[in-house]
């Protein structure tokens, strides 16, 4: 196989499996998991259900990997961030990216996995996604750590101290996607969270 | 209209609304938003659809009252904590309550809103349930600045504050219920999730 010839096939298939997703993250932003079929996907991208199911198995798939590519997607975002800020520009810079992908897919998990009971799936896919889901983790605790740094500041020594500010940025992301708090200015608001987290998770002084 | 005979009316109706709720609540924790029909409503509280519609106009009624009960339940729990452990012990006594919550109905209100949107709706019932909100907000307020008073601090002055809570309780209780840390210890999450919060929103020192 010509390496051309290669470029060229899977260039028409990525070409078609992203016009799939595009079409799946525009059903589920307007009508949320339940509104996502095998059918409304291909009748939006204007497709046959034939060929969706040449690129993933069932509509779960379709959702696992907009799920999956959401986290790579912001492990990139917080990979290139800067970190001479210190946190709470850290944190104010990482709230729009947690917003823009809880609003296309991660606010639609929870759902995905009570419709679905992902949790007890032994799919690759699922697996993949535990992968995904810990590098984000990771990366999001090195920025926090080399920012902390930058400005002279720890980190608090806890476990749980990564998951609580995943929390909170889903919970912040959750207010500003459903407008929970329609008299706020959305950006304020993030940058209130980013401050109050990180005089949260902060102290002063530089690590031992 | 002797009392007795109306209070036996009421009883039943009472018990009769009381089961379907029950009967909804059930559901929901099983399959989501999507399992919540009035045909299966009818089916697991052993009556028929026409006796629920007697009772709610449609779903998305009885949706909203458990969602209701659920904010009116959590007022009268937050009104009852003790303030004088301070602003600490207040959350991590908070957190339970909405961890209850989270699981039995408000995890499923973006999905009702994405299915229903009920934002747009005039309905007599959601305006109550914005008033009941306000009621939670005003209580869980109140209840923060009195425990702050207990240990001589302050909060920080801000109308955020209130809602950075808020989501912050969110998203700690999705985390969870989604177990979304199964290595972490859910109680000592919910302590260390008070202690960043408390350390996040409040200052050392009496207010002025």
């Amino acid at each position: 196989m010509s390496e051309s010839n290669g470029k060229s096939i899977y260039g028409d298939a990525g070409a078609r499996r992203r016009r799939t997703l595009d079409a799946a993250a525009a059903l589920l932003d307007e009508g949320g998991y339940s509104a996502l079929t095998i059918r409304s996907v291909a009748k939006s991208s204007g497709t046959s259900t034939g060929l969706i199911y040449q690129y993933f198995a069932d509509k779960q798939e379709i959702f696992i990997a907009l799920l999956n590519e959401s986290q790579l997607e912001s492990t990139a975002y917080v990979a290139a961030l800067p970190r001479d800020g210190g946190v709470a520009s850290l944190i104010a810079a990482v709230i729009p990216n947690s917003v823009r992908q809880w609003a296309r897919v991660g606010r639609m998990t929870a759902t995905w996995r009570d419709i679905e009971g992902a949790t007890r799936s032994e799919r690759e896919s699922v697996r993949e996604l535990r992968v995904t889901a810990e590098q984000y983790n990771e990366e999001l605790r090195r920025a926090l750590l080399e920012a902390a740094e930058a400005e002279g500041r720890t980190l608090l020594d806890d476990p749980a101290l990564i998951r609580f500010v995943l929390s909170g940025l889903m919970g912040v992301s959750d207010t500003i996607v459903n407008r929970w708090a329609p008299n706020l200015d959305a950006t304020e608001f993030a940058e209130f969270s980013a401050a109050v987290i990180t005089r949260g998770i902060t102290a002063p002084g530089a690590a031992g």
